[in-house]
């Protein structure tokens, strides 16, 4: 009866074992499976709970065999206090009985989701042989940016650009020990001047225009990851007018994603429809998309099962106690009065 | 960064050994505490997930400082394969920060602030020197509502009837065993004959009515526990409506609770208003007074936090990495690369 628990430790060191390629290509493989079956799952939109300094959101899903929930926290701020801006955890648990079936770590995990959906969607959206791409906001989650373009998408050139100058040579640190090419850049225009992919990923919680229509090209795809929550974008709202606008969720993206600044009818394309073949993505060489992703539950349900089959695999799971285990289970008292004459 | 842990089985030691009766009286005087603050909480209607066996939950609040949020299902057949009707976990988190600071068992402390609950809004809404209780379900929660009436308002007195004979006589054997007077009766008409009081918690998701106008007497209290879904209810709805009835949280037990039968204006009263004094509960000895309780996250807000602080004091608290320990909070990459050459 006790619950497997994959430890914030033991994740890190299968993802190691197993290589992150690998489990960044896997993950995608798992995460497209999954929307592919997008009428199969019961979905809403994530319950969020804002404060000043943050939010703290719970994310369910079921396809009716698995329920999925994700704890998840946004904190800008929070590296001042030594902290990740994003924490998670999340659960697995069998629809027919309620029992819970797994425990798992979701802050590493989350950041390997995260740029497994944005590489397997550019996949779908970029111009064929992208060379090269910009990273904006260079925090957690940009190195993970990087190897899911590299491997995914064949990207090897990378220019950089965040407030904090330290965070972006740290990255360039990392990409250069991987062979790949870092740019520092000065500011976000000149990062993104010969690109053919932008990636936002900003952390502070404003109405921020990370990128102005000056910046936009013919064939750009700009996979825009940061703005995720009522009062925090990155696009200019001429970004969006000028673009074909694609979404996880459109009733959540509409009060999390950039089109939030957009009006209620602002026409978007779930991605599940595009990943599936129903619809097309990019239409034209010179379209400029964007993908303004703010993070599904569906890509949390994915994840949690590939590193659950993971662990299982290199038997790297632990068990918790969450749940008694009962002789009579319409005799849930006997776990006191067991012991109260123990 | 280790998260503090209360498994199933040290909570099931913490309460015996600090003794089931104050943990009960602490309980409820925990959750008066909270709904006596009701407007400084964050509040909002729990997430549930249907399908044809049972219903999972999610259950969060926050007051500004702490984040609380219950996992809970209830799947009324799971007896058969020898698992609890409800299990649940819950975690508290620091608002400021995201970080979880506590995750525990909640299958046993729910038992334990449901029952906390119903004994201190009764203490409210009963008549005074009532002595005899009716308990129309004796499944899990049974034993925990004869302790807390028992012990909040010295009922000494309860007629049992369940669907299942064994489950009365399970709990009649154990109501002995604390020097209780239990009575076996052959239906719910016979069990509610007599008595100040009637608790029904029944597990069946189904549109019940077990307990109809012909059984009400002037003067008499219902705690009505188990109608706490769509679809499943325990009261005709002339029983609510020759009663004064009381809620949690409005806008939660019109969706949830036997006042789901109800008009969208059928008038209830929440009671923090009770609780707190600025509305009278029972108003005449005649009254018929119905607790339509479904669970609100407060009383679990209550509930985490009085086990955290007991097993603090008990030093029963164990760990769990759920969240990654990081030398740059900037740097969660850094987490593989440090295995990968290790």
């Amino acid at each position: 009866m006790e619950t497997p628990f994959l430890s914030a430790h033991a994740a890190a060191e299968l993802i190691a074992s197993e290589g992150a390629r690998p489990c960044m290509v896997g993950m995608a493989k798992a995460i497209e499976t999954d929307y592919c079956r997008w009428s199969a799952f019961d979905k809403s939109a994530r319950l969020a709970s804002h404060s000043k300094q943050g939010v703290i959101e719970l994310m369910p899903i079921s396809d009716g065999e698995v329920y999925a929930f994700k704890y998840v926290n946004g904190h800008p701020l929070n590296h001042r206090c030594h902290l990740p801006t994003v924490m998670a955890f999340g659960v697995l648990a069998d629809v027919h009985t309620g029992a819970p079936l797994f425990v798992g770590e979701l802050t590493l995990t989350t950041a390997l989701r995260t740029a497994a959906t944005s590489a397997l969607v550019a996949q779908h959206l970029a111009r064929p042989n992208c060379k090269s791409m910009a990273i904006i906001g260079n925090g957690a989650q940009s190195e993970f940016q990087a190897l899911a373009f590299e491997v995914m998408l064949g990207i090897d050139t990378f220019y950089l650009y965040d407030t904090d100058p330290a965070a972006s040579k740290k990255l360039a640190q990392h990409l250069n020990s991987c062979g790949l090419t870092a740019i520092l850049c000065e500011s976000a225009k000149q990062a993104v001047q010969e690109v053919d992919v932008i990636t936002t990923a900003t952390a502070a919680k404003t109405k921020a225009s990370v990128l102005t229509p000056d910046m936009l090209r013919p064939g750009l795809h700009i996979n825009a990851i940061g703005g995720d929550c009522p009062g925090k974008t990155e696009l200019h709202p001429d970004v969006l007018s000028q673009s074909k606008v694609f979404v996880e969720y459109a009733p959540q993206t509409r009060v999390e994603g950039d089109v939030q600044q957009m009006p209620a009818d602002f026409p978007v394309t779930e991605i599940w429809s595009v990943l599936s073949g129903s619809m097309t993505g990019r239409a034209h060489e010179t379209d400029i998309t964007v993908f303004d992703s703010v993070g599904f539950a569906l890509e949390d349900f994915s994840a949690l099962r590939f590193m659950h089959q993971l662990a299982q695999k290199h038997k790297r799971l632990g068990r918790i106690g969450l749940i008694p285990e009962l002789n009579d289970p319409k005799n849930l008292y006997a776990l006191i009065t067991e012991r109260e004459f123990a």
